[in-house]
């Protein structure tokens, strides 16, 4: 099935040519396998909001052709003679970073997302021998173990490989900031992808979730299917002011530009704003609230490769995983206009596998 | 010395009238010691920046006459017949608060100054048999035991008068959000009366600190006088880049318009950028620096009783005083105008007992 070992992996898959994010099909090399590198399948890859930005150029720091894609699980298909964690047919899953310094306090602490020198992202950056990284819109891919993931065996692999990013991008604030304790107050801004999963979380910890959203028609979804306890429209200013105090804690996903104040206005003492989103512009808040009653506005990226796999199994033992639309890889340009009119519920997953027959 | 116990007792004190702010002498009287109340005679009271805010009106929410004073200590002259932690002749402070609902989750935990309900302000309140309270610029205090605190003996009583406030809104926050790690380091931004408390407490927790001013001519005095390690000037744009990222923690005491990314830069991952001035502007920040190092922007509120006695006893361990200018009463109007300019290092304290012979 594979090229022997030691030699560069010849690799298919889409690529942006230029900024009009147009992806097209496309022949690369991977790294050869070196001696602690897992070499894998990849049967699905979903499609996030990031891809959609950098394909586009959107951050203005684009490298074309690119690959996208760090949403990525499949089975194992070689491993290198140092590998220890994984073998031939395991199931493994790769997210948004695939190396990092690993000398800093942040990469000893496992936090390989805060390195102080250089994290290399899965896709649209360079290796430490200089070689450009591509993402998951493909057939094969080589990764150091260190940055490779176990995937729960008794979650279905597609539905599961958004938990790379959008369910990390959810689960780790909700960690680092201890929000996990059971019978608090937990609202999410936004109901995409990220905001999706940040409901699932805080239901499996126990929380009383509120889902605060522009579109009024999103309440039904919410409660009935994402088990959503409450739903506030936050251009309702009725509903926002009753709404004062009640809150512990908000995971805000949105990365259009907005306020901060109505927001924190819901927040109740010691209560924790979170931003997980990045909206482009600066954002306002009147400090006279965050004195008075110790709130905090936060930000948290992704999350480091330990608390990665944490995050795994805690989806494998409560059965939490992605609400997802599979296609296939001829499909990914509409996905992509449909994604940037957030026309998708909640995650659009590629089917890989079949999208690339192997005839090695 | 007294008046007997049960009956309203009579008090001489200075009173603001109007926004003007003048202060001039005012007699009125405080409620009746009650079973659980502590009776002490003023000796010093602390000129806080908030007493010039509220004697000004700048607020909105002032009620004449005002006597203001919320740093206060004294000499236990009786005590009701519950009071079980003072006796007369013991040392005693009053800082901003003198009541709270005492239910609410946050009293309960004694953290009384995030009171659900209804806190009573030390002055320019009612407490709850709807008496007007009035502050510490006067000769006699009347509080509840719960709300008083144990001066150490150690310390000279007219340089803790202002850790009741000034004290504490830098201690508290050094606490809650887990900053008293040796080895850290640590800014202050403004070196008024709280600023220089934050360096005080700082270098006493063994911390490494940084000072961040505007005004170049304070670098003398935080290195040799308060012992701070290094000093930043804020205008310094290459300084300022220089030391991008070298700061865990930042305590920010200043109340002027001012804007909060020149300060989060100086953080590096999972620093804390921690409001404790109210500027009465809306603050701004660009989102992208606090999600990729997960910062964060918190606001923290003087301090709740238990935590108040902690950092007084703290204070008595390490020999942790203000730096203050004694003044007598009569000097006071000057002293706001002086203070108006930051024109005080760093704290007036009003010598109250000897601008109030005792004559019952």
């Amino acid at each position: 099935m594979s090229l022997p070992g030691g030699h560069e992996r010849k690799c298919r898959g889409y690529a942006a040519r230029d900024a009009s994010g147009h992806l097209t099909p496309f022949e690369f090399t991977r790294r050869a396998l070196g001696p602690k590198d897992v070499y894998f399948r990849v049967y699905y890859c979903g499609i996030c909001h990031t891809d959609l930005h950098q394909i586009r150029s959107e951050w203005n720091s684009s490298n074309y052709p690119m690959v996208p894609g760090h949403e990525i699980v499949g089975i194992v298909d070689e491993v290198g003679s140092e590998v220890s964690r994984f073998r031939p047919g395991d199931r493994v899953g790769v997210g948004s970073i695939v190396d990092s310094c690993r000398e800093c306090d942040n990469c000893r602490r496992n936090e390989e997302q805060y390195c102080r020198k250089k994290k290399t992202f899965t896709y649209n950056d360079q290796d430490r021998d200089g070689n450009a990284t591509y993402g998951g819109y493909s057939d094969y891919m080589v990764v150091s173990e260190r940055y490779a993931f176990k995937m729960p065996e008794n979650l279905p692999l597609e539905a599961a490989a958004p938990l790379l990013v959008a369910g990390i991008t959810a689960y780790s604030p909700m960690k680092y900031f201890q929000m996990e304790s059971g019978g608090k107050n937990f609202g999410v801004v936004g109901l995409g992808g990220v905001g999706h999963m940040a409901v699932k979380f805080a239901k499996a910890m126990g929380m009383h979730v509120t889902v605060i959203s522009t579109s009024p028609s999103k309440e039904e979804e919410a409660k009935k299917h994402l088990g959503a306890d409450q739903f506030l429209v936050s251009r309702d200013e009725t509903q926002m002011r009753a709404a004062k105090g009640t809150l512990d804690f908000i995971i805000d996903t949105v990365s259009a530009p907005h306020p901060a104040d109505p927001y924190l206005d819901l927040l109740g003492p010691n209560g924790k704003f979170i931003l997980v989103g990045v909206p482009p512009e600066p954002m306002q808040f009147y400090p006279r609230g965050v004195v008075a009653a110790r709130k905090i506005i936060g930000g948290s990226l992704t999350g480091g490769t330990e608390e990665t796999q944490e995050m795994l199994d805690f989806c494998g033992k409560h059965n939490v995983v992605c609400e997802i639309e599979k296609i296939k890889m001829d499909y990914v340009n509409t996905a992509m206009e449909r994604l940037a009119k957030n026309d998708v519920r909640y995650r659009f997953v590629i089917d890989c596998e079949n999208s690339f027959p192997v005839h090695h």
